[in-house]
């Protein structure tokens, strides 16, 4: 076995109850137990980023999804990006880097498969990009918009949670495909973002709008309706989307924040303008589109480098500070993606 | 100008107030009037047969649909099949059967174009056919299921309101294509029908069952879930739906009766579902296959005359009955298409 002295201790922040609601401090432990030895075929790998991420919050139900819940006294499930600390495989070696789907925690003893992927860094402003632009982040806005959208040049695209992580990388590969956007965001600080940062062609606060309020300003915003919504929100949010669907518009279901932490959903109460319109909706996961990672990681980065698309990220630091920074994700207290940087 | 004399008069069946909610019987009006004389280029068609269906009750509102509202004080507009009365249009004698979209009313005026179309009789068990098996019930369950939901052998059809006029279509032309079927409906006698008129693999009654019980017997009855649900009831029958998909299920959204009456819908709250399972929604309007319906029109005639696929109609007689006539498609009262015989 290689790799430095296994000295230090292993701090994970373990899911401890199952949240009612919106996740309370209570539902979390952040505990330390002695770093982990690898078995053969595995690995240790050391914790440098973590993505924080909606979804976690899905995972910490115990209801059907398209994972299985957390299990309760494990650490929080997360996608991560590393070095190898100790390794018991031949194919990684200390000091590799590494991403993959482990786990809110200094060290994660990983068996490579599924999606841990030995990544080269060398080139990134910082290996966090991994998990924004190059990232799930980056993807989710890639293949969401342009393989189940498929958006035409002159087509209105409609964007919720627009300033957020995959919302703003939305609007701009939009803009990119000569779409008009609109982008919607929550409070006038995010709105300005919007347009000066992500040049979204119209930018409309929700706070304080009813469903018909908000219905009017898309309308005023999209004229002929919106071809294609870009949903990261639910509830009443896309209900006034779906007042304005143009004919044949496509719908992306990629995330429903609003409904995360209620018991109550809200849903969509105005299916009938799918009928109306002839439009559709299509549910979105990014791990479908995993055998295409590269193909959508080299565009995006090529676009960076043009200076066509801009990603910004939220670091917060410190396992220690899991929770509020998870937290912020739901209050809007995060402006790119939120990172947890853990080393 | 050709045709009989215009002795009689013509009664008319008025929206003369928008219904709130449930339409009530104050909301029309049978009125009585000359019967009019053609301008030329239109001629008087008399009506014989006229189609009732839960999409009428959508045009008696004043909102934004793929229709104008009904006018008040005009005849409620209805698909009717009838003989042309008098003509002043070279292409119409008197005698010929024409179908097209008309109103509840003895004589409608006729200026050909859209929907109008001279059709042969000749062969049918009753012109009524052109407006149920061969008529917009038909290529609704035709276009609907095989167009949208591209049913593959082996794979599992759930259909809601499946006693109805297009459900029973739709789950006859399922299992001629493969498919294991599944069919709700209300109260035993409906079940049974669907059991052994349309031989339905499972009939599901969903009175007096919650969104959970109902989702459970779903579960139960389709094993690995559904890989398509064919709508036409909304709310808590398409959540259980909902509730029960199979990876990359389609769901054709085809009619929302449970709806149509109420000022407060109550849509879908669990979407999230259609991002777990990557599933989609599919709003559908039968008149976008309009330049197919020869097609479709031809190999729902073979399957009738081949007995694989059976029309039940529910006649109701005289324009003086259309209120409660079209108030049946709501309390579940029709079995089968519900055809008004104005003559």
């Amino acid at each position: 076995m290689e790799g430095s002295p296994l000295s230090e201790m292993n701090r994970r922040f373990l899911l401890v109850r199952r949240p009612r609601g919106e996740p309370v401090p209570e539902d979390f432990r952040l505990a330390s137990t002695p770093v982990p030895q690898p078995a053969p075929g595995s690995f240790i790998l050391r914790n440098h980023f973590a993505s924080l991420d909606p979804a976690q919050r899905g995972w910490m139900d115990d209801r059907p999804s398209y994972m299985p819940p957390i299990p309760l006294g494990q650490p929080v499930r997360a996608t991560t990006v590393g070095r190898v600390h100790a390794s018991a495989n031949p194919d990684f070696a200390p000091g590799d880097w590494v991403l993959g789907l482990n786990a809110l925690e200094d060290y994660s003893i990983v068996t490579p498969g599924g999606f841990t992927t030995k990544v080269d860094v060398s080139r990134l402003p910082s290996p966090s990009y991994l998990l924004s632009a190059l990232g799930a982040v980056g993807l989710t806005g890639y293949f969401g918009l342009l393989e189940v959208g498929r958006p035409q040049p002159g087509e209105t695209v409609l964007v919720s949670g627009a300033a957020g992580a995959v919302g703003s990388v939305v609007g701009q590969i939009a803009r990119i495909k000569g779409c008009r956007t609109i982008g919607i965001a929550g409070g006038a600080a995010k709105c300005q973002r919007l347009l000066h940062d992500y040049h979204f062609d119209v930018a409309i606060d929700y706070r304080g709008k009813s469903v018909k309020q908000l219905s009017a300003e898309i309308g005023a915003a999209a004229g002929g309706g919106v071809d294609i919504i870009f949903e990261n929100v639910g509830g009443e949010i896309l209900e006034a989307g779906l007042n304005n669907l143009a004919p044949r518009a496509r719908v992306i279901l990629c995330g429903l924040i609003s409904e995360y932490n209620s018991d109550e959903k809200h849903g969509a109460r105005n299916l009938w303008q799918l009928i109306v319109k002839r439009a559709s909706i299509h549910g979105f996961l990014i791990m479908d589109y995993v055998p295409r990672f590269a193909e959508g990681g080299a565009q995006i980065a090529a676009w960076i480098g043009e200076g066509r698309l801009r990603i910004d990220e939220h670091i917060e630091r410190g396992l220690e500070n899991a929770y509020p920074a998870f937290m912020k994700l739901f209050s809007g207290g995060n402006i790119g993606k939120m990172v947890l940087q853990i080393a």
